[in-house]
């Protein structure tokens, strides 16, 4: 009975205290639905500067743009920190051209893969063997796979409700197909792109060299879905399928680059920090909109939020724009090595890099009970459509500070229409929702507010 | 202590059940996700029939278009329900020009309102009276109002939530401010578009003429939100603010048109019914894609569920494609007379008209304890990202029903990207995201089989 005494006691005070949240929320969304800049600032980033693959000219711009912004939105300071990012290019547009006997020269729709060795410009040639697993690559060996192409072939499972996990099973053979195919003499590798859409978009996205598996790099290319199925149809309905495949991208010298960092100084602890960041980087196919414009122009928003409104934060606050999310995480490890050297203490980091649609909810880290206390909030957020508050936070941003041992949390949209666009030309401002991509912005303002008042 | 433990000797038996349905909703959206023609069949009325506004040749192919496809979804039978419905057409395109002496001809994105009058080919000319309110309308009154254009420039209030209680808010002006403002002498009115982008095309929807006010009937048009933005900038900045205006609209006789009712016959009450609708008819200015072709797949796509997992109900199960929700709701009382006729039992209807959007919930009467039944499935559902469950429920289509005492529901998808395309030429199939619409059209069937099996 005491914990229900207990409970009685100081239910009054409980009772003041979310109704005061509640108003102020509901301030918090009013700023971000009439007077934020998240559109425009999208608008901006990924129109005037477009793509920004890590070591670009435009990612430099990008750099100068996010300090200036983050100063606009009512930064104190804005710190640069320094990193040395990877510098990769993809030079001119890739080729990759079916032949047969029956087939004289069939274009397909197909894009390099980050980090992959081009062909050069003579090309590359040679008969496909079809895969639908690493353990048929296996079982096929290297009698069959020998101065090959290897084609991976495995589609998206529809059924999966969150299309993400339907990513997590395939991606693997993006980012490591072509190091297990070399172990077993293959010349080169295509994917079937990772995407929940039957369009001819190919989706790019890195891949890593294993040389564990293999220490020859050989070239790598994704599909489109439908060109990906044309070559599986000619695979299966003609003999002495080939392929041409022509890139002419290459690894350049590392090149020095930086993570922008906007913070709000705290009022009371300033060396303790919440921070909410994105990815500044993007792949250079498209205007890197869902992925991750909105994660950033959502994260510079915070410090807009807390001086618009004029709330004082005890913590100190930060919007945390990464370099290098897409290809090598040197942002993630310069942040968390930054936060080590100056003795910097983090209660809890979010990360919005799933997209600029409509809010769903929170992935929260059970590190120091942060799950348990966001979830008393969950009625809070109830109004605006926020329902799903589960266990376990953060993406790849926060992967080097969830090593410190520091609180995640992942915010989560609607993630239907994300793999249609993922690493794609078709990852446009045009396809961002004003309104969906301020509902979220709000929703992480919200939680960071409650996070400051309560820690 | 009795209810307790009655619940735990019961419970077993729930969880058995409670578990056993979620197996047969996981099998119900993989058809969905995988198999389903939700799609195709939007595809198909969409941009094969197009915009198919009541009356129309249009709307007569999507009658016979919604037959053949019910019949293919595996409907036992089909029925035509005939009713008389209006035939507004809007002639050749609208013209609105804005003159003053500054401004030479500065032509406005208008579209007439249905059930307009025309101005005919001569068209009308007039200076404008700019108002914010019924209230302001009233004090301006006829001295400052006569022989004018009464411009209604009511915005969305955009700190709203849920973007249908803003267009509720603002709507009565589009439906009743032609009489409102002849009543004090306008010559015709035109409205800033009910929507939450701010781009500029015009939102149509249906008006009404309400001789109660006033006998004379004059031309009302809508303006696209930066067209509205410049005339209210004209009026503010300038003097002698004009507008041509031209609309070729007229309504001609009433002609026979059809409600089409898919059926797969109950294998133990057949004179039971649940039934699940859209609108078959749609604005002409767009392809009715999210208003509501939608609606009318995911209803069609319920009897096909049935016979592809040879799920057996005990009640009849039907599709019901309204005729003529936008503008008369003929379709409605014809559905509701024919039950009667028939005096058949409705033991549930769910409306389907909120756009083909990501799903959220459900909206449900509590008539006949139907919510309380339903609100026990939440857990069954959570999977499936579904969490709003809120009372009251059906739309506009089931209205008639409803007077009738039949338990209505209204699915609810997330509405932020509606009031963008709602009643535009930007309401067409490209719009509308694969997945999004499946997993709607999934818990729609969902429910509808679980309301059978417990019913």
């Amino acid at each position: 009975m005491k914990s229900l005494v207990l409970s009685l006691f100081f239910l009054p005070s409980v009772l003041f205290s979310q109704n005061n949240d509640s108003l102020v929320l509901k301030k918090i969304y009013n700023f971000y639905l009439t007077q934020s800049k998240c559109y425009s600032n999208l608008e901006f980033l990924t129109t005037k500067i477009g793509g920004r693959l890590t070591g670009s000219a435009e990612a430099e711009k990008a750099v100068a743009w996010a300090k200036k912004a983050m100063y606009e939105a009512g930064a104190d300071t804005v710190i640069l920190q320094p990193c040395m990012v990877p510098h990769w290019v993809r030079g001119k547009k890739e080729k990759c051209i079916l032949t047969s006997p029956k087939t004289k020269a069939l274009p397909l729709n197909c894009v390099a893969l980050g980090s992959s060795v081009g062909t050069g410009n003579t090309g590359l040639s040679a008969a496909v063997i079809e895969v639908k697993s690493f353990d048929q690559l296996k079982a096929l060996g290297e009698k069959n796979i020998r101065g090959k192409i290897v084609f991976y072939n495995v589609f998206f499972d529809q059924s999966l409700i969150n299309p993400g996990q339907a990513y997590g099973a395939t991606v693997q053979y993006r980012s490591r197909g072509a190091s297990y195919a070399a172990k077993y003499g293959a010349v080169a590798v295509v994917v079937r792109s990772m995407t929940s859409l039957a369009d001819d978009e190919p989706h790019t996205g890195n891949m890593n060299y294993d040389t564990s598996l293999s220490k020859s790099r050989i070239p790598a290319f994704a599909l489109g879905y439908q060109s990906a199925s044309r070559l599986s149809d000619a695979i299966r309905n003609e003999s002495g399928v080939k392929l041409y495949l022509e890139s002419h991208c290459q690894t350049l010298k590392d090149v020095l680059s930086y993570n922008v960092v906007g913070q709000i100084n705290g009022s009371e602890k300033p060396g303790e920090f919440l921070i909410a960041g994105g990815h500044l980087d993007s792949w250079d196919t498209g205007q890197g909109a869902h992925d991750n414009g909105t994660g950033i122009v959502q994260s510079i928003e915070l410090l807009s939020l807390f001086k618009t409104l004029g709330i004082k934060p005890k913590h100190s606050i930060r919007a945390v724009a990464f370099m290098n999310e897409e290809n090598g995480l040197a942002g993630s490890r310069a942040y968390a090595g930054f936060a080590e050297a100056n003795k910097e203490k983090h209660l809890a980091a979010l990360e919005t890099d799933a997209g600029g649609f409509t809010p769903r909810g929170f992935g929260i880290d059970t590190t120091g009970g942060l799950y348990n206390q966001v979830i008393k909030w969950k009625d809070l957020f109830s109004p605006y459509h926020l329902s799903r508050f589960e266990k376990g936070g953060g993406g790849a941003d926060l992967s080097s500070l969830k090593k410190s041992g520091v609180a995640c949390i992942g915010f989560e949209p609607d993630g239907q229409r994300y793999f249609d666009i993922h690493h794609t030309a078709q990852d446009t401002f045009d396809k961002v929702n004003k309104r969906e991509l301020e509902l979220s912005a709000a929703a992480i303002g919200a939680l960071i507010y409650l996070l400051d008042t309560y820690k």
